[in-house]
């Protein structure tokens, strides 16, 4: 569409298959598996990969193996290595490695946030503050909300919590958030609303968008986000991830696909999609299943199919 | 989001499983079976079900059936019964069984015409003229055109072409036209520029979008075909359907995600969503495989999990 605001307005994919995905694998991925992988990520385009999270090996134990991947990895000019870090030990361990950026998470509701890190949301708060403390600009950091649009146990996360939420990270010296719908319960009016007011209150704040496909609503609220001036997002190849609340449903957001529509509606991504659909065909060996991603099943839009006989014979006669 | 323009507008929700869905299915689903499962959709608040399609039984042998189904399904008040007719004589045996509506169709692309119908497009519109006299008001009439986005064959469809042929449908008196992206090709950018145009240069034309989940791009094309002013969609019950050039992936967009996505989104659906999840969770019963559906296996967004033990007992703690 010649004069259409989106051609070739920029966009940055952020790729969390290595951590997001891997860490629900029941099989551990060898290390040198994963590495590869990665180095073949990081040839793409991708803005930002996040590598590997510095948690506990009994709590992850397919991320055991932070430190040697973190630190094995071949690291390509222009892309972000990002890690997930629960406390201060983990950040010691991140900084060590010589991470780009450290990922902080909580939840934005009260319950997930006990379920998934054993603290109230005070205390995940009083964390952070520690952490960043001990950072001291060694490393960019985002803060990671999760359950941003709605939670499995506490239903409903009103606004206003978020906002609230965004606030307390800027006040600490955070200026990067990602809005995480953790579950998959987010709809594309409310992406567009709670994005746009975010984006609205805080023009200055680095914001990703990171979608679950887990009721087939994940590239609707790509769309949606896009709408409200997002141009980061968090995408999982093959669409590896997911949600233990959810069995049998899609996982994160599948990066091929993304990428696929993103720049079949004029955006630069930056991402060689060729590449990238080539390296999540790898996947089903890799982890051992089936993954949901569907563009390098049915190949991107393009793709052309010969002409079959019976229609060429046909044609040559209706000439 | 009180005030918002989409809160309660209504849309009209057509399914398309028991033809579009049935069809390509390798296994004859018994004719009982069929008019069970129409039966149950069409106490589920459905505007329109496309039961059959009065083709050759040699073509479509899973259809060979239709006139059995079409006489006897419980017909619900409010609800379209239309069917698929190719050529006069399949007009003849939907008329006989009192049909709501006739659906004729036809691709925007040359190829495409040629290997599904076996006729060049010229000879298909002169088809549509024959078979527009002959039902002679006796029915309402709907053109589907197929790959109206883009062609497996041919690729890139003309917008000018889809043009020219909704006119040629307006001139033989067909008031109704559903775009169809029968191979997954059409992305949101597009959707809602074709349907804009199509809307602007004709609003009163009964306007349907017909979309294919084979690259994950459904319900974003939904959203778009939403901006655009589209009311009416169609969907297949599981994502049913689908197409023989995208090997396992998904096929329509699936009713049940749609409506759920839709319905959180505040729009008036019509449509019971629970009942819809029942009918559709019988499906991989009568398929003999799985459907690709989402929420029928996640549970809709509102679904609550109990608050695990262990974080009742943290949570007592930490008060």
């Amino acid at each position: 569409m010649t004069g259409s605001p989106i051609t070739g307005k920029k966009l940055y994919i952020q790729e969390v298959s290595v951590r997001d995905g891997f860490q629900i694998e029941p099989r551990f991925i060898p290390t040198e598996q994963k590495i590869e992988l990665i180095n073949a990520l990081s040839r793409t385009g991708l803005a930002k990969i996040e590598v590997t999270s510095f948690t506990s090996p009994k709590a992850i134990p397919n991320l055991a193996d932070a430190e040697a991947v973190m630190s094995q990895i071949e690291r390509v000019d222009g892309v972000v290595y990002a890690v997930l870090v629960p406390n201060v030990r983990g950040c010691e361990r991140a900084l060590a490695c010589g991470v780009d950026e450290i990922n902080l998470f909580m939840s934005a509701s009260a319950t997930h946030n006990l379920a998934n890190l054993r603290m109230t949301q005070e205390q995940s708060l009083a964390q952070f503050e520690q952490v960043v403390r001990h950072i001291d600009g060694r490393a960019a950091i985002n803060a990671s909300l999760s359950t941003a649009f709605g939670c499995p146990f506490d239903g409903a996360v009103p606004e206003s919590v978020v906002f609230d939420l965004v606030q307390r990270y800027l006040d600490m010296g955070i200026g990067a958030v990602s809005l995480c719908d953790t579950t998959g319960v987010a709809n594309p009016a409310q992406v567009e609303r709670v994005c746009a007011q975010v984006r609205e209150r805080w023009p200055e704040l680095v914001l990703t968008a990171h979608f679950h496909d887990t009721r087939a609503m994940g590239l609707a609220n790509v769309l949606a986000a896009l709408r409200a001036g997002i141009d980061r997002f968090d995408a999982s190849l093959g669409g590896l991830g997911g949600c233990p609340f959810a069995p049998g449903a899609s996982g994160n957001v599948c990066t091929e696909d993304m990428v696929h529509m993103l720049q079949a509606m004029g955006y630069d991504t930056g991402v060689n999609l060729d590449q990238l659909i080539e390296i999540s065909r790898l996947l089903p060996e890799i982890v051992g299943h089936d993954v949901p991603g569907q563009v390098a099943k049915a190949g991107p839009y393009s793709r052309r199919y010969p002409v079959p006989e019976s229609v060429r014979a046909l044609s040559g006669a209706n000439q």
